[in-house]
């Protein structure tokens, strides 16, 4: 969210809500989230939107430019399409490979309230999913100049996220996937992602 | 997609891919594709989208009557949300569970190209997390006449797949979930539905 924002140059309030010391299950935010999930976006009548890819939604249509989701029909399915695949098969994965192996997260396997214990072969298969989506994504990168095409969206802002989550896991980008090399140059070097 | 095609009263020819016999492995849908999974959309132009939610977009901007993904810019987020939370905390959690303890899918723990083993404790969890979604969703249906509001929408059937498919690993609405019980017997009445 932080990259959307700064893409878009919106001056949100924002409020961190201590993860670490499980503000998210306290009934202030349980109120907010009855999943007890970040990130929520707050409107000016009060109600409350979680879920990334519907926070994304509504401020492109209030703030249009620059535009993330794509402009005409065919491009905005595309950046979604893409968007959901670098969700599925890059951040579902290396979160998998990292909430089931790291050791502070004992029984928290899962965001939210319920407390669900680490399953190694998880963990495993989400290094395999990664390794995986790297060689798909590198694919994808030779012939467009970003994920979904030709024009920096979503779908490259989650990757960008991919990338740097793995760190976490120890696991990079393989030195021959030439084309995620270019393109990470390019968008790390953004003011947005930079910051 | 079957019910939002009907829903929109749109008629798409549809070619049916035979995931038993792995043609969606074979060179042909590869190159729709690459990622070995339906359903896909393929446009005048010859290009295609993958992604139901990517699907449903595109179809949507065509064809917006009736709305499916909402009116308002608020609307629309809010189903999208909904959307999300019902295909994270219900598809994929049935999904896990059947994926992971069918006997024909050993070695098929997943969709796509890569044969992952089945994972026991995951289809456990599946199980768990199905439960507390069906108790989030009764809860959510309480106070809403569906469940991103006071319109049927994607949301709406997406969560009608997860009730049904959840006979698969026979797991059913709990009886006291009344508010889900008088929400699928209005939903499942539905022409699109009943088809």
């Amino acid at each position: 969210m932080r990259i959307f924002i700064a893409e878009k140059g919106l001056d949100i309030e924002t409020v961190q809500i201590d993860l670490g010391a499980g503000e998210q299950f306290g009934d202030v935010f349980r109120a907010i989230n009855p999943d007890c999930v970040v990130p929520v976006l707050q409107l000016d009548n009060g109600s409350c939107l979680s879920e990334v890819i519907a926070i994304c939604h509504y401020l492109e249509a209030r703030y249009p430019e620059p535009a993330l989701l794509g402009t005409s029909d065919e491009e905005r399915a595309r950046i979604l399409m893409w968007n959901c695949k670098v969700e599925q098969q890059g951040l579902w994965s290396v979160a998998d490979a990292f909430r089931n192996s790291a050791k502070g997260l004992q029984g928290r396997a899962l965001p939210g309230m319920v407390a669900y214990p680490q399953i190694p072969e998880l963990a495993e298969r989400g290094r395999g999913k990664l390794e995986q989506f790297f060689r798909r994504i590198d694919d994808q990168l030779a012939d467009n100049e970003f994920i979904a095409g030709d024009r920096f969206s979503i779908a490259d802002i989650a990757a960008v996220v991919v990338v740097d989550f793995s760190s976490w896991i120890k696991l990079s980008v393989p030195e021959d996937a030439e084309n995620i090399q270019r393109w990470y140059k390019a968008v790390s070097a953004r003011p947005s992602v930079a910051a």
